[in-house]
């Protein structure tokens, strides 16, 4: 992974400035790394490194006849499944619709959606699937998420129904002691805990994303080999050299010059849902009423996510022409070795120039690349990261840069980078209005 | 559908004295509609109504052995497959990896993406498809889209290959007397026009979204019965009842106050693309570098789109304690007669209060509630937008309103609501990147 932070508009003194008074938080994080201290927020950082765990989630997956599974099941909100589905869609839930024959399949169960429960129950009814087809993961960190506790309910009631027996593979993981850890146990089924202060948005090399992505065969081992190698890099003194720190201190510098969006423009359809847990990465944990100080505040980002070169036909006009209140992050990764090409002799010849013979992605290159120079001219700052693979490897490596950055953006904000208080606030009525229908 | 402003934070004052200035521009509207007038922008407005346009659609769709299609490929970028992909999505795209034996099923090309090609033909030979079950629909409306070309290109010469003959299937829609027009008559390929003051994000009842939709078995008659109905709501002078305006006018107030971001909020999932539509509609049409008088005045709102309750367990903590930055509308529908329903005896008894018995509508229901007065609480201006069902008329009454909201919301600030003139800087970059690699 390359990061390339010339055009952000931020000043290499302000970069190496900035970044020394994260030093001593950059001791903290090397401080967990060394101590595998448990007890600290940061401690999601030990994730990738801890094998104990890693190898909980992996045995268990296998303990399941997993050759025979044809659909993996998902219930789980927010943290708890975003970083799963983001890994998945990237290798092949984009393309799960277009493969109808691979297996296993993962379904995403997060909010409640009439239509969606009533397809899926009615569609394995007529594929003829059978409870030993079927894994049901229940990701809860709290144990008592509305939406995955009814989801849960729901599939179990209908789903019991049409297989005429009950759900068979089951899988709970959530924090040890939660309510639903002892339900689980007490009703037999297997468990998985969640180490407590890592929170859900940073809870992806944890079983909450380690147990279902390994139960669909891919190689969770590369992506934690791709996290370890970036920790590393990220919690580096030597500021100019350390991703994280840069990409956070461009972030609070442009913040503080009115860049209140953050838009990653990721040219790479498949991985739109990176994106996504990236937005929840980013709000959930800068966006904040108050500071550390209790100072009301009301600070934050709003993360934007754009997939190129789709949405340059969509909202790139804004972005060109638009109020300057954005700093945009372009992510890429060519592998040009396996690129289709066009052929030498196009077909409807005359409609576009100098396509003939090119690749995929020379093509995605020249707009990409037609892009950036416009951002230039226009005076929009933006870093770029190259990827530089489509691999689960540079996936995990992304993956865990964001992580750290984001604890750096908290740091420099000054604000608790891993609560999210007010959202409490919709819950408590959100019980009240169930209550009195009750 | 009934749209509630109680919330939006602007006076029924504003919404009269503003409104009065929309008047003569609701007259014009008016007289489009009336006189038929095909030679200003605005004429989108009369998609809904053209029935010699609607029918030459349909039976072009119809003269396909339809039966026997299993893949409709839309090759299409922005304006020429954002509408479609709203309404096929809504309905089918959103189910269709649960549903993997429902056809004919919709794939969209929009950016390339060489994963995706290289899977989708792979897939298609695998599966044992043959030219006769895939359809091809080609929509450029300037006719030389580099992404679309080059897709056509590619699916051309991979899928021959695969098949051992030509796709046979072929249409293109695009601007009478484009280059693709005239290529596709030589190459005897079948034709559709868009009529030419008719904008690519303002196309979606023009053969753009209406060829497709038919030939993919939905009943577009009732799409358009439902924004015929809604056009005439949205032509009255009385402001108050007219959802266009209210909606137009409240996002340019709060606009003037600060709120530099709209989110479109969504309680129900499958409606994902009908906000992405939306985005489009918003970021081009009114993200503008040049008032009509020429000023650079760099306006525009940044369109957000967030989906209910997904996104509360992502965004929601910044929405509720970050910058109030934000206007909100809530877009809902509760079709709770069709509702499944949690059991009386909750099997994981304990975790959460108060679900057993419920419908799904019942819990997604009082999640909105409870966010809806949070946002009052918190004085977060929104407005709310109920369907009022789940049907393709409610998605047709919906996409017309927003359309012109749009046409309102261009006017009340002084620009060109119909044209994305930025978008050509990066298009030259790239072209020439292109040339020089030839």
């Amino acid at each position: 992974m390359k990061l390339n932070f010339s055009h952000s508009k931020v000043s290499e003194d302000t970069f190496i400035q900035t970044g020394e008074s994260l030093h001593p938080y950059i001791d903290i994080l090397q401080q967990v790394v060394d101590g595998h201290e448990y007890e600290v927020y940061e401690s999601s950082i030990l994730m990738p490194g801890d094998n104990d765990l890693y190898e909980k989630s992996r045995s268990l997956a296998n303990n399941f006849d997993l050759s025979k599974i044809k659909y993996i099941i998902d219930i789980g909100i927010g943290g708890s499944n975003l970083g799963t589905k983001a890994i998945y869609d990237a290798f092949y839930g984009f393309f799960d619709m277009i493969e109808p024959h691979r297996y296993p399949k993962m379904l995403f169960l997060d909010t409640v959606n009439n239509e969606q429960m009533k397809r899926t129950c009615s569609s394995l009814q007529s594929q003829g699937i059978t409870p030993e087809e079927v894994l049901i993961v229940l990701i809860s960190k709290s144990g008592g998420t509305t939406e995955t506790v009814a989801n849960f309910e729901l599939l179990h009631t209908y789903a019991s129904q049409i297989f005429a027996q009950e759900l068979r593979n089951v899988i709970a993981i959530t924090d040890e002691d939660s309510h639903l850890w002892n339900k689980a146990h007490e009703m037999g089924i297997a468990c998985l805990p969640i180490p407590k202060p890592v929170g859900g948005r940073f809870s992806v090399f944890s079983p909450v994303g380690i147990f279902p992505l390994e139960a669909a065969g891919i190689n969770t081992k590369e992506i934690l080999q791709g996290a370890l190698d970036m920790r590393n890099t990220c919690l580096s003194h030597n500021i100019l050299q350390n991703p994280a720190a840069i990409s956070a201190i461009a972030q609070f510098n442009q913040l503080k010059q009115g860049k209140t969006i953050h838009d990653t423009f990721i040219f790479q359809s498949n991985f739109e849902s990176i994106g996504k847990w990236y937005r929840q990465l980013m709000g959930e944990s800068i966006g904040k009423e108050q500071d550390l100080d209790g100072n009301i505040v009301n600070t934050g980002i709003t993360p934007n996510l754009s997939i190129g070169s789709t949405d340059l036909h969509s909202v790139g006009q804004l972005y060109l022409g638009g109020p300057k209140d954005k700093m945009t992050e372009f992510v890429f990764a060519f592998n040009s070795d396996e690129s289709l090409s066009l052929p030498q002799e196009i077909t409807m010849e005359g409609l576009v120039d100098n396509i003939a013979s090119k690749s995929t992605s020379d093509i995605l290159h020249a707009i990409l690349e037609g892009v950036m120079v416009t951002y230039e001219h226009k005076n929009l700052p933006f870093i770029s990261v190259d990827l530089e693979s489509l691999s689960l490897f540079s996936i995990g490596q992304f993956m865990q840069f964001k992580m750290i950055e984001m604890m750096y953006l908290g740091k420099l904000l000054h604000v608790n980078t891993f609560d999210q208080p007010n959202v409490e606030s919709y819950k408590v009525e959100t019980k009240r209005i169930l209550s009195s229908n009750s």
